[in-house]
């Protein structure tokens, strides 16, 4: 039988693991996996492909039998990973002691079931929580399912390169001081652009009010594995990190990791949470490459992080070099919201070239067959990992280097950001997001949307910060900005109507 | 750069897909990640393995290279799961017509993300969903993600059998009457025995409300390729179902489908309820599987059924000559709870031979390799499907015959819950699952929790009919049952301390 609701009466009891003796050598989950998956049995057990037997060829062609084979459910030698006893336990332990935390939980579904089951662990409906204007959008269905009240804080914001950063000690204070009673405050660092916040600050601040700092920290799951790298969140003080390990490391997309230390995360509720937001059949490959990649990190991290950090910073010194293109650079980490930059990611700005991001995305890809992860009017960036070569980035030279001379037309400008953000913090919405999610909705003109309150999430690309949320007040400033983005050829997310002729709001 | 947030800066205009020229024969999905899969860019862009060249060799070896060149992000050539416009709607499309529905979702958070995403999309705050009783435990995390209060219904019970069926047209009928205000009405169809229940006279009932009935149909994805399978349950009227597509067809583990017909379901929300629960960074590997699976049962499923029709015959009439088994037969499906059962799902009584299911399970694991889906005191339950090969139907036979003969002690019997079974519909409990997650706790040693409030599922199997949710009261017939069933050797799930000595109330 499989297990799933009856892991006590299988698995053999454990004992506790000994930090001490934990061997990084071993990949308990992985190995077991890979016994199972070489194991001849008679399945009669889900999934119904049973080994790849029943899988049709095109699918057994993209996957291969390997992966086919190891597509296992929860058998005996498994564990369970909503009660782990076995070798999910010891592979998290694994984890936890690798990554510098106390406790470790693997997640299947992405960092979104982390950032979604940490505000579900800290706040009841209602409670306040602090959190950076620039989160994830998986933190704003959180608070959604939370019921939670956000106090918005915006995020640093540099005008000249269009970039958000991070939120700051100081707005914190200042929150924190204006709405003791909140829960738990919650920060993502490193940015998309690899711009890590003052983590230690802010955690020192959210401990003296007795409240939990949750740390979005996404794209920073490599930090941990070199001394050149920033500071994890959870080594700066933070209490809560949630890390997607297939961005940085050699996990499977979608494969993440919730990371606990100390007691102001009540760790069996947060437990409780994470089994009400993943499958309960969770993908045994996802599950494995966790624990392979931290075998990976913890017996070799600093020997590859080295020679990313090498090519990283080879591509960095030719790129300078290259006439009407600029980096993002670590001696930029002066501010109070910029403290360090992850150098394995490349910001690289075209602008001076006189096309716009989206444009020099193109040449790059359809042209060079360079992709990069995300483009903007005015950058690009690139994420360099342990899985890129030296031709990698030779091809990423010359692909930069072949892009129009400066000679062209200036693309357009954006508007100021800076006139649209608000005082620190931010007043309190009339309704929280989940009001807002939950009301009865009407779709208006834009022109008449001003004064009703918004059930969209609208986010203009750059810089990546929400000008609307879904409870707030639409206002006519809101409106002209993103107007002003789109004439500028920026992108906006999160509208039901992406050309912004119309918007969702409550109706009154 | 990669999509998620940009598709519509990125992809070209296509127009809908007409119905009438929906060719089966293709597989756009799996189709263009192979082609991506194929490309030999200079990626610099998640998953950090970068094609599987940064993936440690344990992992290689465990997946196999084509697995991990296909572990790719949102290239503009996979179009973006939460606003589909490339392959993706294309392979929902072609979804949706093979498996009868309007339009159909791609899950790959489970049926777990589809049944949240369901409840949270028909019910608001406060809003009354009847639900059968014996739900999969997601259906409890919806009731308490959307704040629902849930009016449940006993499902039929078979007590020589010790299994729950469905829930009755009758008892819905008298629950919509006692609660006309319901928003909708969930039942699972079939069971994990593969037992249906009455899926078009329920859904009969509800549309006299105008409300949609929703079916957990997570076992039953292969209903709709062959005429000899139960009839699926939008093919009977439902409005919404949820199918785990790796249960029974060939997806990878945790890729599920939602399927929905007609207006009763606000399909706008229940796409932004999907966006709630999922992975914003969804694995293409399930995704494709998904479009894999469909193009193998509509281009084949029904000579392939007929295969496993035809295995799930021979074995069960093997099976049935075996002294001391019987098996669960269709001709037992003629009650209001039980209307028809899934051939291919093999339920076999072992109590006749006087060994419990547990010792026959491991009899049948430890020594035959014949590993079932599922073991109770009374049975094992085997699930056949187009991945079972004859020489594992004659494993199993061989496997079964070997048990020890009918001499031995007869096994320990459990209590009748009949006894529990509460009159239909059930009183509304007096709080909410949503305020019972939320509400402060205390753990009580067992003998003092009666009259408390449960913030615990309990449930014990078999039957699988949860005794206690979160927001009921503790009765002391509820305790002395569970109590009687562990004492019987049967399992309970569910429970903080799965010896059942203490219990987590609602602090008073």
């Amino acid at each position: 039988m499989i297990l799933g609701f009856s892991t006590h009466k299988i698995l053999p009891d454990r004992p506790r693991v000994n930090r001490q003796l934990l061997d990084q050598t071993q990949f308990p989950l992985l190995a077991s996996l890979q016994t199972c998956a070489n194991r001849r049995d008679a399945p009669f057990y889900t999934p119904g492909h049973k080994h790849g037997a029943g899988t049709p060829d095109g699918l057994r062609t993209l996957l291969g039998m390997p992966a086919l084979q190891a597509d296992l459910p929860e058998l005996p030698d498994l564990d369970n990973l909503f009660a782990p006893q076995g070798v999910i336990q010891e592979a998290q332990e694994l984890a936890a002691a690798a990554f510098g935390a106390e406790q470790t939980w693997f997640l299947t579904n992405g960092s979104t079931g982390g950032i979604l089951a940490a505000i579900l662990a800290t706040c009841h409906p209602g409670d306040k929580i602090i959190l950076a204007r620039n989160m994830h959008q998986s933190a704003i269905s959180g608070l959604v399912l939370a019921g939670a009240m956000p106090v918005f804080l915006q995020p640093e914001y540099d005008p000249q390169l269009d970039i958000a950063h991070s939120i700051t000690p100081e707005a914190v204070t200042e929150a924190l001081s204006a709405h003791p009673d909140a829960r738990a405050v919650m920060m993502v660092s490193p940015t998309y652009y690899g711009v890590c916040g003052n983590v230690a600050a802010i955690a020192q601040r959210c401990h003296q009010y007795s409240i939990p700092l949750l740390v979005d920290e996404a794209h920073g799951s490599h930090f941990a594995f070199h001394p050149d790298l920033p500071t994890p969140a959870l080594a700066a003080g933070a209490d809560l990190s949630v890390q997607s390990i297939h961005k940085t490391l050699s996990a499977l997309t979608q494969a993440a990791m919730l990371h606990v230390q100390g007691d102001r995360i009540e760790r069996d509720r947060l437990t409780r949470t994470l089994a009400l937001v993943q499958s309960t059949s969770p993908n045994y490959l996802l599950l494995a490459s966790l624990d392979a990649a931290r075998h990976q990190m913890a017996t070799q991290g600093k020997k590859l992080l080295e020679q990313t950090l090498s090519l990283a910073r080879q591509a960095s010194a030719e790129i300078a070099q290259i006439p009407g293109l600029s980096l993002l650079t670590p001696d930029q980490a002066k501010t109070p919201g910029f403290t360090a930059l992850d150098p394995t990611r490349l910001t690289v700005t075209v602008a001076g070239l006189g096309i716009d991001g989206f444009r020099a995305d193109e040449i790059l890809h359809n042209q060079f067959g360079v992709i990069c992860e995300l483009a903007s009017l005015q950058h690009l960036t690139f994420i360099i990992t342990p899985g890129n070569q030296a031709t990698d980035i030779h091809r990423l030279v010359c692909a930069l280097k072949s892009l129009p001379s400066p000679f062209s037309p200036s693309p357009s400008l954006l508007p100021p950001l800076s006139s649209l953000l608000s005082p620190l913090p931010s007043p309190l919405p009339p309704l929280s997001p989940r009001q807002a999610f939950c009301a009865p909705t009407e779709t208006l003109p834009i022109a008449q949307a001003t004064g009703h309150i918004s059930t969209e999430l609208i986010c203009p690309y750059p810089p990546g910060i929400p000008v609307l949320m879904p409870g707030e007040v639409v206002t006519e400033a809101a409106i002209a900005y993103l107007q002003q983005v789109l004439a500028a050829g920026g992108i906006i997310s999160g509208c039901s109507d992406p050309g912004l002729q119309t918007l969702k709001v409550v109706r009154m």
